[in-house]
């Protein structure tokens, strides 16, 4: 018996994947094309139980007859031993393999959004964290552990990174995002994906696009926005993602972009996504998102009819069921409803993957290749890093921080000492504790008090909780405001309850009405300054809170987006002074609860000035973030220049730490264009660069920009490179500008295509 | 000497106008391209004094030297007797007719939002007053007074209606618009300008287009949107107002939509409403606006650039300046920088429109020709009959109203006896009230107070203002609950000062960050429903605000939109049940502030339960509205039907009031298109018919549905009539169906064009 050639491994994947299509049936063809959740209720070894609820419609030995796309999340939601959850894993690819003709094993996928979300895994900081470090290096390489751990127990894909702008801070998944601007989304985003492929784990770009937008900050509302919004703002970051990390596969949104669904967008996913850009990868469905085309967007009136919408667009894989692309799809090609060449280009995506991933190769096996540990030392370690450089010292007029070592301290407030205060809904814990309070989790997570007190052990530390995260039980104030009295400071700890489906204050499903702290932590906040003692504020949320009533009535200011596991440690070393902060924000800290949405991504219209009694001026603005040390920035320049469209320039500062501690400053390169032929934000991030300096060191910054990073979408909805006069604004933040470089483009207008730079190169140099 | 041909009023206008061109130099023809505010500071006979500021840097006699376009507001904001400014303008025409050469006067323009705004005018209701009256007929009737006012003083152009659709209840201007549906917007603004160019006077539609949608409800700040919203919701109100109320003047909107300003947007100014809409009269630029284009948007880099650009685009007048149509045009064309056509193209249509109003005619007289009366009894009784059909009964579960006439009633709120509670901002006595506090208005405003003691003189009434529209003290709160324990009954008058520029709580400038009741007006009102005295809410305002909080609390709800200087006894005849309420609701009823913006437009992704702990369901839904009598819907039908797609149907129900008192009912027609290509609206509003009907009386309405009401924009930009299932829902409002009448539209897809019926005739009989 000879190997048929799509086993051959020495041929190329185009040659195996067509010899292997034109065996199959329609319904084996088909049956690549979803993937569902391994119903371990099924065989009863316990890998997610309450699942069930989700395979309870199937039969699994009829449903993997003809084979099976993708396997959902063996490793679920609830506790179970990663080691037992992969040999569960192993058995569902052994079954599937056993059951189809061709004995081709599915895609096993999961969500890593903050670090794998499994028991015992490493919870990360949240991305909105990421974007706060602003080092795109160090997120690379959190992800190549996280990519790491998923291989390790036979996952192949991983459901991240999510690559959505802010566009209103009240959305629930703003702690998923990286924050609100497109660079520093894409080049951190972009950074992920380089370390989740790396370890051969295909990264899964999401969501294909405009989610964040959606209309009053409601998870899944309908998006209003125009052409140019989505080619300036929405799409830059899957460019950067595509074109520098390599990603495999792209999620096609939930939403609705001016009435046209992503999920049945041909534009969107294939015109653009694969035409333009070149994707070879898969699109896959977010979770049921193939069926809300008939049920929630109505433009499909039957499973059937939505099957053929997003397929025809180019969906290639349902997730995770069976419901448009299983029985109803065989049925509607059959009937002569959908050409079945559809079927044969997403088959031919996914078994193309699969080829890749050596899932059609003879020797491939399910047995996970080596021993498992989803939380080593090493992860730890990263996950500090992590958070200590996502911390964001917002403001301490007066040095209150670090603390005194051996002072009074009340620790007062509802996330102070909850674990759970550290992570945002994707991470494991947050699902375990939301569905089974009391499980163990299978990972150490200190809170904030215990880690206080181990970093300031001299110090005399008592806590109140106050207030719950919710309730407007104001009840726990009086002990609260008592043990603030009697300390020299008090630190109160506010924030967010991560949740999933409404069940907290953030992450899916729980948006905010408006952006005041949530249940009675505002109150509460009121009721400490009032006590006379100094009170540092420390945020632990998922999402920028108003703060300008208690602007000049706080020692200092702490901003942490759920910090992940290492959180604790990582915040109490920034008010201990172990940590020099150096985060930056990502998003701004607005002054009030309403007017939103807003973004510092503003057109002069947008900003401060116009006719309106609201002023959406931020009280801290996107990129701010302090530290214990001072920075002098010298010789900037040049200070004007005029260089061709298509020529280089060169723009750089040397920044000298003049203070006495080892520290971290991020230079920050902005674009002002003072006259376009659409509005074109006030100031935008193109280019970035932290730099850890010792006391007296010296570093030169070089940026070299590119006339690319100026284009826009004109009324056309083509790109150009409009010849007139730039503004380079070298700063700490976005609204505090060290120097301004002016430039002026000569010569022919230019329409960059898709390769454009998307890129400012940055070295830098001991000076 | 022989009359020029551009004089003889027997040749058509066209050759006129080309005479007439031909004659002028280019200062000429530029000159009649802006309007300015005539200054009446430097004549010194007090038309409007303190405007000097907008004219101090023009030296008059050198301004009109080449001729003037428009004369702003002569009427203006300060009060003068209306006979010595129809005298001021008059003089002021015979100075600029005396100073060019050619003796043309200028087209003036006043502001007539909610009525003539000039001291001694009636104040009307303002629009979103017009739309609760779902009676296009009555607004007509009060558009043609206003009319007949403008013209008796020598004015012949009106900047108004106001047809933005409102997007965002937040949004200060609320007030000024006609509500949250195009239809109903499109029926009463064509009306409106019907009445108004009836009369001779040139109305002005605003703002073309876009405006309402700004970002955060913040005035003039950027819209996102894309092509479908813009050619399914903002532009149909103007379709209907060109086609069948035949305006002859439209004014580009401040605002840009998705980085395109609207003022510099050649396909919105020239292509589509040129080109495919055939419009043949001037566009005006709101005041500034062309600057704006420079200073704001920053499309242009100079006056002459935002000149170029808004000429180019296809803004005709600029307005109430000289600052870019006046030197630096010239010069610009001078230079050769701007196409001198652009001048001749925007200086005919100015001069064919003075040829139409007979400017250019030999026997023209700038004396006004009547006696002049801006209040007259005919209009008072218009006023009232307008303030009392927009009346919203909210709520009234138990009966309470009409009040008991021999009852004890306690008055609180600081609307009650407050006679500007009555006024919208563009309303003459809220710029005196604000700029000139004290000074007499000229016209009677009756407050809520003063009209419920004449309407009730048996009832024992006492009053307590509990707090003030913004001041958040709460001293007055101890008084006012007082007063209510002591009655039988309490009446709350809440609601909006109105203010320009901020200095309101509603207004132009005057946006919401959240839609909570201002000031501590919230809290009297909890403080009033705790005494357990039964409270019947009022409210006074300009936009609709959240009532959740208060829901089962009330013993009845009033909504009243800025009523007009008779709504003082058209809301306390509602209370006494002299006036049967019978206004419905033109934009929705929220239940919570937050999470805004949302209007009853939304595709079922925009409704309750998708994956959000928001629920944006309002808690009086947009048509709602309740009366003092029982109406029996009868034999509606006929419940399904097969027609094609350019096919009329008819769908038919027979009102009966089946209750002892005359009253109105307002049937609404809704359609619901269950499978679209693109998604559409869960309702949408296509049709009513407001009816008055005698006790026992029975009228049969029929609704002639033809599938181009069904139209829609598709992903290719193209309005589609599309095949397939239609449900037609005759309801109370549109969360109350009474009959739905399922039609499937056959045949072939059709692509209406610009022509396209825009109405659903209705008929009605007796029964």
């Amino acid at each position: 018996m000879t190997t048929a050639p799509w086993r051959d491994a020495a041929l190329p994947a185009e040659a195996r994947v067509d010899d292997l299509l034109a065996r199959m049936t329609l319904e084996e063809k088909t049956a690549q094309l979803y993937g569902v959740w391994v119903g371990a209720a099924t065989d009863g070894d316990g890998v997610a139980p309450h699942q069930h609820e989700m395979t309870a419609d199937y039969d699994w030995d009829e449903l993997i007859t003809h084979g099976l796309g993708q396997l959902t999340r063996s490793f679920g939601t609830a506790p179970v031993d990663p080691v037992l959850g992969a040999q569960a894993l192993a058995r569902a690819q052994r079954r599937i393999c056993g059951a189809g003709r061709f004995g081709i094993p599915a895609i096993a996928h999961e969500e890593c959004l903050a670090g794998f979300t499994a028991w015992g895994a490493t919870a990360y900081p949240v991305p909105l964290a990421w974007g706060a470090t602003f080092d795109p290096a160090l997120i690379e390489e959190m992800a190549g552990r996280i990519g790491r751990d998923l291989a390790s127990v036979g996952v192949h894909q991983g459901l991240a990174p999510v690559l959505d702008v802010v566009r209103d801070p009240r959305w629930g998944r703003v702690e998923e995002t990286i924050g609100e601007d497109p660079y520093l989304v894409g080049t951190i985003g972009a950074a992920y994906v380089r370390g989740l492929e790396s370890a051969g784990v295909v990264a899964t770009l999401k969501h294909f696009a405009g989610y964040a937008a959606s209309a009053g900050a409601r998870n899944l509302a309908p998006v209003r926005a125009g052409v140019r919004e989505l080619a300036d703002v929405t799409l830059p970051p899957f460019e950067f993602a595509l074109r520098e990390g390599g990603a495999r596969s792209v999620m096609a949104a939930y939403t609705d972009t001016d009435g046209v669904p992503a999920s049945a967008d041909p534009y969107l996913l294939t015109e653009l996504l694969r035409e333009q850009w070149g994707f070879t990868g898969t699109v896959v469905a977010d979770y049921f998102g193939v069926g809300f085309l008939q049920t929630l967007h109505k433009v499909a009136g039957s499973t059937a009819g939505a099957a053929h919408a997003a397929l025809a667009a180019g969906v290639d894989v349902e997730l995770p069921t069976v419901r448009c692309y299983g029985d109803p799809l065989v049925e509607a090609v059959r009937a002569g409803e959908v050409p079945e060449s559809l079927v044969d280009r997403a088959a031919a995506r996914v078994l193309r993957q699969k080829c890749e991933l050596g899932l059609l190769d003879e020797d491939w096996t399910p047995e996970p290749a080596g021993p498992v540990d989803l939380d080593s030392a090493h992860n730890r370690v990263l996950a500090r890093r992590t958070a200590e450089e996502s911390v964001v010292l917002l403001s301490n007029p007066d040095g209150l921080l670090p603390l005194a070592r051996d002072t009074r301290i009340a620790v007062v407030g509802p996330r102070a000492a909850d674990a759970l205060a550290m992570l945002g809904c994707y991470s494991f814990p947050s699902h375990v504790g939301t569905h089974h309070p009391g499980t163990p989790v299978g990972i150490e997570i200190p809170t904030l008090l215990e880690s206080l007190r181990a970093e300031l052990p001299d110090a005399k530390i008592t806590f109140a909780e106050g207030c719950d995260t919710t309730n407007p039980d104001t009840s726990g104030f009086e002990e609260a405001v008592e043990r603030a009295a009697e300390a020299d400071v008090c630190v109160v700890v506010l924030g967010d309850r991560a949740g999933l489906f409404g069940r907290g204050t953030s992450g899916e499903g729980c948006d905010a009405a408006d952006l005041r702290l949530p249940g009675a932590q505002a109150e509460l906040l009121d009721a400490l300054t009032a006590t006379g003692t100094p009170v540092v504020l420390v945020l632990l949320t998922g999402r920028p809170y108003a703060l300008g009533r208690w602007e000049g009535r706080l020692a200092a200011g702490v901003q942490a987006f759920f910090p992940g596991e290492e959180g604790g440690p990582a915040v109490a070393g920034v008010l201990s002074g172990r940590v020099n902060p150096s985060g930056r924000l990502p998003v701004s800290v607005p002054r009030s609860p309403g007017g939103q949405p807003w973004t510092y991504l503003q057109p002069p219209l947008g900003l401060a000035g116009t006719v309106s009694n609201l002023d959406p001026t931020p009280l801290h603005a996107f990129g701010h973030g302090l530290g214990y040390t001072e920075f002098a920035w010298e010789a900037a320049g040049p200070p004007a220049s005029v260089i061709g469209t298509d020529d280089t320039y060169d723009v750089s500062v040397t920044v000298r730490n003049t203070g006495a501690r080892e520290g971290a400053e991020v230079v920050q390169l902005y674009l002002h264009d003072p006259v376009a032929r659409v509005t074109r934000p006030d100031v935008r991030l193109i280019g970035y660069r932290r730099l850890e300096l010792a006391p007296g060191e010296a570093r030169r910054v070089t940026f070299h920009f590119h006339p690319d990073l100026s284009a826009f979408t004109d009324r056309a909805g083509v790109r150009i490179v409009e010849p007139g006069a730039l503004e380079l604004r070298l700063g700490r933040s976005s609204a505090d500008t060290v120097h301004t470089a002016h430039v002026t483009l000569t010569g022919p207008e230019r329409h960059p295509g898709p390769d454009r730079r998307l890129r400012c190169e940055v070295t830098e140099a001991q000076a």
